[in-house]
């Protein structure tokens, strides 16, 4: 069997994971969680590596380099999912990142670094409605508050960490020191469309843009849909409605990129005028003071819609992540080594979507390697890559590292 | 105590049968369901009512007349509730009833009809997205299919039945015959603003406006939120936001009533495009062909702009009640009724909500009369009535059946 179909026959083991019985399911601190770390801790001592889960859940394996204890270089992405999700996204990254440990292990004794592989915990945020807690806690970043924040059925973050096995008290144990790391690589798949329209398998990633993620709210007042005359409904729900139009509206004239992708109307009566909206937002842009603008601007729409409704409108930000610009020296061993592959000036992409790298960024320098997509689909059942590409992706993968070798050694 | 008094805190105590925490959702069917049943058996009793349960889930009471075996009067509403209801909308019906039954009990004798008290088991379709069950069991009307019908969890009608204690193949054993049944009486709170303008407890009903409902679908794709560009995007939450807005404004156009209560994005990733979008649609107007004039323009809109976009859009129709005008010969009764309490040119009103007496009509005549209720508010917490309303509604309702009596005599 090729490498990269072994890779592909494992996201579809992965995929068997799920919380759900239709489609994929598996969010932080899960039984699920558990059982996709202890399968990538059982692929990773299979190829040589000492492995260890960490106090924020992530998987980690590591390969010594030429003596014991060098500072590591990371290869690394996330076996957390969206709900309904796709198989490769995130862990095409972690099964890739296995493989090349595979590939180096025989020769690990001749590296200037120490090897290590990461499964991150929680990049999505689809449980706690937060996001990269995993790779936050790494890079010693945790906030206390997270551990109160709770999932749809009242579990705290901490009573999640508890019952999965962790200590609360010891989560500052998952932070790595700068010193420890090399730096940080991370293959994904695309997420967009833009490799498939410039037909390459493969791409070097400058940035990734740094999402701010909201919770919004709409307050009207619920009331019998059938009594209640139109000049006294405070719909909640035409409020929302209009913001939902209105983030498409702004983002679409300045440039950016803002999605409603969580909403629902309460109570939720066939016959009652909805009283309450809850919805999340999620902003992107390419450099931080467009985003931040777009989100202001939304803002002010929404409140003086709703205001001349008579609604509330509140917007509570849950997650902000700075953009990040990608290691030069590092992003420049990402394109010679999809370069061994054939393409000697691979398409450079900023990230629309947000990775672990971003939170790594802050102790380590951090670069990315993008695989090519069918249709650009993500975050959906439709999610596909092809053997070649994955081929390709596992090649330039290892030769990166090589080509960092050289270059430290 | 007073007979107000006493209804009032019966209200209070039914409100607590509920199986939400914190607020009232009673549906068809449930635990909560059979534990009010039993109470407002027990209350029957109280009063010298033989008691039964028919196979539809309707509690029932009779007291004999003059002599056994009469065709009876109904006085009656229902017991089931919306999510995070009031505790007034059907109770205040039934609870009067019963109280009338009481202070008729004495001179029942008298009565050139029987009197019968009847507690519906599913008027607001809360659980099965359908209305009026019980009511049209009792009229003959029950349809098989509601049989495959299925709550949330998937649970059909005719599993809940079975587990309620019901023999499905015994239904049409629920239903009355014309000739048992002399009409039907209902007190209900008005759940609009006109009584509390008009500054009056009282109103007659001249007529019922019959909704139609329908549970509605906007498909689209779910994709990844930050990679996927604005011109491959196919966000179902957009169109479903563009087809709330359109439904107000139809609805305000044509003089309709047109009500979204229910609406989910799916599948709710914060960081995912919504591929799939589901709702509820009710409308309503005075004259039913000006209610279907305004589905087929909503229809059309929502038809046009989804096409545009990409879209799929579906409206299936889950409930449609014709209108029905209230019997003039039982709406004299009323009218004379409330004259007695000292309104003698009561505020006629036609009922922009549906009532068990809408399916009751195709059997036997029925009226109407309503109590005012505090800032028109119904179908939440916050519904209320006062003391004097109350007891000016009994002494109405007791009065319209000693005039309907006098009448026969």
């Amino acid at each position: 069997m090729s490498a990269a179909q072994r890779v592909l026959d494992r996201c579809d083991e992965l995929a068997a994971v799920s919380a759900i019985e239709h489609g994929i399911e598996r969010v932080h601190l899960s039984p699920e969680h558990a059982r996709v770390n202890a399968m990538a801790a059982g692929w990773m001592t299979e190829v040589g590596m000492r492995t260890w889960r960490d106090q924020a859940g992530n998987q980690w394996g590591r390969l010594e380099g030429r003596e014991p204890g060098l500072p590591a270089l990371v290869l690394g992405s996330h076996l957390d999912t969206v709900t309904d999700a796709g198989r490769y996204d995130g862990i095409l990254g972690v099964l890739s990142a296995i493989e090349v440990a595979r590939r180096l292990a025989p020769r690990a004794g001749d590296l200037p670094f120490a090897l290590e592989v990461v499964a991150f915990s929680d990049e999505e945020g689809t449980r706690f409605s937060t996001a990269l807690m995993g790779s936050s806690a790494v890079a010693g970043n945790w906030h206390e508050e997270w551990w109160d924040r709770a999932d749809r059925d009242g579990t705290t973050v901490r009573r999640a960490a508890e019952a999965f096995g962790l200590d609360p008290a010891r989560v500052h144990e998952a932070a790595r020191e700068p010193a420890e790391l090399v730096g940080y690589l991370e293959l994904h798949i695309e997420q967009g469309p833009l490799l498939e329209a410039a037909d390459r398998p493969l791409g070097v990633v400058t940035s990734i843009a740094g999402a701010r993620r909201f919770t919004g709210r709409v307050v009207g007042q619920a009331r019998h849909a059938g009594g209640t005359p139109y000049p006294r409904r405070r719909d909640a729900l035409v409020g929302a409605s209009e913001v939902v139009l209105a983030v498409e509206r702004l983002a679409v004239q300045r440039g950016g990129i803002a999605t409603v992708g969580r909403l629902q109307a309460f109570p939720g009566g066939v016959n009652v005028v909805p009283g309450l909206v809850e919805f999340s937002l999620d902003v992107r842009a390419e450099h931080d003071e467009d985003r931040d603008g777009l989100v202001e601007a939304i803002r002010a729409h929404a409140e003086e819609f709703c205001t001349g409704r008579g609604l509330g409108f509140e917007l509570t930000e849950v997650h902000s992540a700075p953009g990040v610009y990608c290691d030069a020296g590092l992003t420049g061993s990402v394109t010679a080594g999809i370069a061994a592959t054939g393409d000697t000036a691979p398409l450079r992409i900023w990230s629309r979507a947000g990775h672990d790298a971003m939170a790594i960024a802050a102790i380590t320098p951090v670069a990315m390697l993008f695989v090519r997509c069918e249709d650009g689909v993500s975050h959906a059942p439709a999610e596909n890559v092809t053997h070649d590409d994955v081929a390709a992706g596992l090649d330039a993968f290892e030769a990166t590292v090589l080509d960092l070798a050289a270059r430290r050694s």
